[in-house]
C-alpha cells in the first residue's frame, strides 16, 4: 500500500456538508492501489458503553485522473461531532486505518485517534449556490463586436485584420435585438464583457464604474436588455474588473494630480512618487502595464467602493451575478466580504471568478460559485483539435477536477473551448471544422454550465487576441447552417435530458489507441444519457450500441462511429 | 518516482507569504522518493523576450515523517505575480516536472502550466504572530487547586480522592502570592482556567460572563494578577469558554422562562419545545450533557456578546490574550471575527485555541496563533512513558507538524506534557520518575511554548480527571527539590539559548534498537544546541560528545548516556 498517496483533510473539499445533516468525505489514494475503501464513523461524545453509534459506509471511487483515484462517501448524520477514519485495503489484500493523520494496524478505538467533524461548523460552512444556475448554457458576448443597433458598414464590421483601436460599435441595444436569436440557439445566461466607461473597445480599463459606455448605451439600455432577456426566460451576468482601472479613473487622476498628498494615495500601491502616468509604471499596474493601475482591495474604502458598484448594477438593472476580472490576484478576504454583500442583496446571485488555474482555493463556498473553467479548455483543446491528449489523458483532466473540486460546484462549471482571450477553437484545430463539432459535442454533453464564446456556433475563426475578435458573423450566405443547428440539437438534448447537464459522469469505455470514449451521465433513479465521443482519425465499431436512436440525429445507430463522431443514447431507468 | 505521494497547492500551508516579499513554498514527497527537489519561478508578466526573470533554488527537505518528505524554499521575490513550477529528481536519474497540477516530462515554458502566487494575496494573508510569545514557557493553573491566599485546612487541599463537587478554595490572590515561585521556576506565561463565575470548581459551565467567580475572588483581584505579573515580565492569558454556557446563564434561563417565545432563542440550537432543564437535553449541548448548552456562535448577537465579554477583560483587567475551550467545534467564521476584533484591542494578543487534532485549519493566520498541542503530548507519551513509539516515529511525529503547520507557528505551540484534561505525566509513566526528567527535558528542549502543567515540578501524580487536579504540593518535606531544580535548569538553558525555544530542529541521529536522539537546535548565524536523548533501558556509548561541558549539570560529558538521560551542548557558531 502506498501510505505516501493517502491524502485526506478533515476539512474544506475532503469533508463538507452537503445539505443539512448530509455530508460529503473524500479520501486520496494512488491510482489502482486499492481494493475496498470503507468510511468508518461515530457520535464523539456517546461511549459505546451508552449507545454503539459505530457506522460503516464503502466508499466509491468517483474518478481518477490517472496518478490518483478519488473516494467518495455521502452520509447522513445528526450529531454534535462525527468522530471518522479510514480502512484500506489494497490489492494485496493488506488493510490499514487511518484516522487523525496516523497510521494504525489495528481498527482505532478512541475517538481522538479519528479525524473531526464538527457538524455545526460544517454546516455553517455550507455551499450555498444559485439553483438556477446549475446546468444552464452560458454564451459570452464581447459588445463591441456582437451586434449593434444601428447600420454599421460592413467593410468595418466585417474587418478581418483588426488593431486594439478598432471601434466596431457593437452595443447593448443590439445585444437586444438578438435575443430571439440566442433563444434558438439555446442560450439561458448572457455573460457580457465589461460594458463600464472605459477608454478601449474592451473597456477592460474602467474609467467610471457608475456609468455605462456611452459606444455601448446607457444603463436604461442595460436595464431593458435585462428586462427583455428575464422575459424569455434568460438571465444577464456582467463582467466586474475590480483587480485595476483606467488611470483616467478619479482616484487614480487624484493620486496623479495630488501625489502624496491625495485621499486615494492608499487605493492604489504607488511605489515611489511623483508617481507619473506615462513610461513605466511606479505603482502595482496590471501586466506591468501603464494603462491599468491595480486597485489595493485590503482598503476597505476601496471595498465599499466596489460594493457599492456591484451593488448599484444589481438594484438598478436587475442583473443576475458578476463574473470577476483577474479574481485570482484579488484576495479571499474581499472575495468574502463580496460574496456576504452581493448575496444579501439577491441570494440567488451568480458569482464567477476568472482563473486560468485549478481554484479549489476559491471554490469552498464563502467566495465563488464557479469559474471559467480553463482546465476544462486544455482538455478539450489537447484531445479535439491538438492531438496531444489520448483518451485517457482527456478523462482523467475531467476526473481530476470531478475528484477534487466541492461537489455543488460541478453543475456550475463554466465549462469553455474559448473565450476573448484566447484564439477561436477553430482556428487551434487547424480550420477543421469536424473538430470544432467534436469539442462542442463534449462542451455541451458535459455536467456544467457551457460557455460557448459568440460566433462559434457560426463558423467563425481567428487567431489570438484581438483577431479572435472579429465583428459576429450575422451573414446568412457566410453563416454555417450546419454548425448553428448541431448547436441548437446540442442545447435542445441538454435541456430535454437534466442528466446531461446535472448528472454524474461514468466513463464506460476510455480507448487510447482507437481515440475513443465512451460515458455515461446519469441522475439516480431519474435517467442517463451515454455518449460515444471518437476523437481518432478512423472509424471505429461499437456494435453493443448498434440499433440504438441517437437523440442528436434520431436515427438509428449503424455501430459505426465515424472519425470525430459523436452519438448520444438515452437509457431507460429500470427501477432499483 | 512516486507520483500519488507528490502533493502541493499553491495556497495556504503551501505558499505564503513569511514577510513581505519574502515567501515560504513547500512540496511533499514519498519518504527517501527523491534525490533532487528544485523551486522554479519567474515573473507572470514579464515576458522572457523582454527580461528573463528565471530563477531556481534548491529546496531543503526539512522533515520527514516516515511516509512523506517534506521539502522547503524561502524566496524572496518583488512582483505582481510569480509563477513557479517543481524540478523534481528522484534517486533514480528520473526528472519530472509538476506546475499547476499536471506532470510534465519537459520543463514548462507557458506560465498557465505553472502554479500561481499572486504576491499581493498571499501578502495580504501573513500570519502576524505577537512576538512576545515567541518560545516562551507557559504554566498552566488550575485555579482552584493552585494557592489560596486564606488558610486552607491540609486534609482538604492535600485530600488524595477527589469528586467533582470538591472546592480546594484556591483564589487568584492565592496565585498573586505564588508569583515569585512561578518565576524562580522559569515560567514566563500564566494561563488560568475559567475564572467566571460558574456552577462547578472548574468553571467551564459559566454562569456570568462578566462577574469573577466569588470563590475565585473579584476583578480587582484578577487586575492586581495581571499588573504584578506584568510587573515580573510575566503574561496572563485567560480561558475563553465560548461554546456552551451553564444552564444558568442568563440567555438560557430565559430561553428556559419564555421558551419559543425568548429573545434568546437563537443563541442556542433548541431541537424541541418546550426545552427542559432536566433529563436528556433536547437541545445541542456540549458532549450531550444537560448542563452546558451549546452557544449558537453563528448568531451575530451572541458574536457580538462573546466579542464584548473578550474585549472586556482586555482592557478591564490588561490580559494579554485567550485560551479557547472547545475551540474546534465553533466555526472558522466566527474565529476570524474574533481575531480582527480582539487585534484591534492589543495588537500584539495571543490566540490559542483548544483542539487535540492536527489543527492546520485553524492555523493559517486568520484565526488563532497556536493551539494545545496534544500531538506532542502524544509523541511524548509514546516514546516516554508507554514505549509505543521509538525513535523514529516519535521524531517522524515531530517532524509532521514541522512539515506541515505553518513555519510561523512553531515558536508558539503550547508544547504539552499533561494537561487538567489528561492523567499527570508521571502517572501514565507508572511513576517512573525518570520518564519525566526525560519527557519535561523533551518538552523544555524543544521550539515552541513548553506548557507546564502545575505541580508536574512538583512531582505531583495524578490519574484522570478529577485525580489530575489535585491540590498543589506545597509542603516542602514532599516536594521532589531535585525535579524542581531540573525544570529550573532546563528553563534557565530555554532562555540563555534562543536557539532552543526559536531554532530550526535537525535529527542528526535517530536510533531506534538503543533508542536513542540526537538532534540539533539553530539559530542562523547565531548559536546552535545539540541534545542528546536516551529513551532507551540501557546507558549508550556516545563517544564523538565526550569531553563536551553538558548545559544542564555544567559537568564534562564522560560519552555514557545513561537511560533516559539527556545532554545538552552548545556549539560555538563558526562563521559561514
Amino acid at each position: 500500500m502506498d501510505r505516501a498517496g493517502i491524502w485526506h483533510n478533515a476539512d474544506r473539499e475532503f469533508c463538507f456538508a452537503q445539505d443539512r445533516d448530509e455530508f460529503v468525505i473524500r479520501i486520496y489514494t494512488k491510482a489502482q492501489d486499492m481494493d475496498k475503501v470503507l468510511l468508518c464513523f461515530q457520535d464523539k461524545y456517546i461511549p459505546l458503553t451508552e449507545r454503539d453509534t459505530r457506522q460503516e459506509r464503502e466508499m466509491k471511487k468517483v474518478a481518477c485522473d490517472g496518478v490518483r483515484d478519488y473516494y467518495e462517501a455521502r452520509i447522513s448524520i445528526h450529531m454534535l461531532c462525527m468522530r471518522y477514519y479510514f480502512a484500506l485495503t489494497d490489492a494485496t489484500g493488506e488493510t490499514l486505518y487511518y484516522g487523525n493523520y496516523y497510521f494504525y494496524d489495528e481498527r482505532p478505538v478512541d475517538v481522538y485517534s479519528m479525524f473531526d467533524c464538527p457538524q455545526d461548523s460544517r454546516e455553517e460552512e455550507l455551499f450555498e449556490i444559485p439553483k438556477w444556475a446549475e446546468g444552464k448554457v452560458v454564451y459570452q458576448i464581447f459588445v463591441d463586436r456582437f451586434a449593434a443597433d444601428d447600420y454599421i458598414p460592413e467593410e468595418l464590421w466585417y474587418k478581418q485584420t483588426l488593431t486594439y483601436r478598432d471601434r466596431l460599435q457593437g452595443n447593448l441595444r443590439g445585444i437586444t435585438q438578438k435575443l430571439s436569436y440566442l433563444k434558438e440557439l439555446g442560450a439561458e445566461v448572457l455573460y457580457l464583457t465589461p460594458v463600464f466607461k472605459a477608454g478601449t473597445s474592451h473597456k477592460y480599463d474602467t474609467i467610471d464604474y457608475m456609468e455605462i459606455d456611452p459606444d455601448f448605451g446607457s444603463s436604461e439600455d442595460l436595464r431593458r436588455l435585462v428586462e427583455a432577456a428575464h422575459e424569455k426566460g434568460m438571465y444577464v451576468i456582467l463582467d466586474g474588473v475590480f483587480n485595476h482601472t483606467s488611470t483616467k479613473f478619479f482616484a487614480f487622476q487624484d493620486l496623479l494630480s495630488r501625489q502624496e498628498a491625495s485621499a486615494y494615495r492608499d487605493w492604489y500601491y504607488p511605489e515611489s512618487f511623483p508617481v507619473m502616468e506615462k513610461g513605466r509604471p511606479n505603482y502595482k499596474a496590471f501586466g506591468y502595464y501603464g494603462g491599468m493601475p491595480k486597485l489595493n482591495c485590503r482598503n476597505t474604502e476601496v471595498q465599499e467602493y466596489i460594493l457599492k458598484v456591484a451593488v448599484h448594477w444589481m438594484t438598478k438593472c436587475g442583473i443576475d451575478g458578476w463574473r470577476l476580472d483577474v479574481g485570482d490576484e484579488i484576495g479571499h478576504d474581499f472575495w468574502r466580504t463580496f460574496r456576504k454583500r452581493v448575496r444579501e442583496v439577491n441570494p440567488q446571485a451568480l458569482i464567477v471568478g476568472e482563473i486560468w488555474h485549478y481554484a479549489a482555493d476559491f471554490l469552498q463556498g464563502d467566495e465563488w460559485d464557479s469559474v471559467m473553467n480553463y482546465r476544462f479548455y486544455q482538455a478539450v483543446l489537447g484531445f479535439a483539435a491538438k492531438g496531444s491528449l489520448k483518451a485517457s489523458a482527456f478523462a482523467g483532466e475531467l476526473d481530476m477536477l470531478r475528484g477534487r473540486l466541492h461537489t455543488k460546484v460541478h453543475p456550475m462549471l463554466w465549462n469553455l473551448i474559448g473565450s476573448h482571450d484566447t484564439p477561436r477553437f477553430l482556428h487551434e484545430a487547424g480550420e477543421r471544422k469536424k473538430a470544432l463539432y467534436l469539442a462542442c459535442a463534449i462542451q455541451l454533453l458535459s455536467p456544467g454550465m457551457p460557455m460557448i464564446y459568440y460566433g462559434d456556433e457560426a463558423g467563425m475563426t481567428g487567431g489570438k487576441d484581438p483577431d479572435c475578435r472579429r465583428g459576429m458573423l450575422w451573414q446568412e450566405e457566410k453563416r454555417d447552417a450546419a454548425l448553428f443547428e448541431w448547436y441548437r440539437r446540442l442545447t435542445a438534448l441538454r435541456k430535454k435530458y437534466p442528466a446531461v447537464a446535472l448528472g454524474e459522469r461514468t466513463w464506460l469505455r476510455v480507448e487510447d489507441e482507437s481515440n475513443f470514449l465512451i460515458y455515461r451521465m446519469e441522475l439516480p433513479e431519474k435517467e442517463s444519457v451515454t455518449v460515444l465521443l471518437n476523437g481518432g482519425e478512423k472509424t471505429v465499431l461499437i456494435s453493443e450500441y448498434a440499433g440504438k436512436k441517437d437523440l442528436l440525429t434520431e436515427e438509428r445507430f449503424d455501430g459505426k462511429l465515424a472519425s470525430f463522431g459523436v452519438k448520444a443514447f438515452c437509457e431507460e431507468m429500470v427501477n432499483r
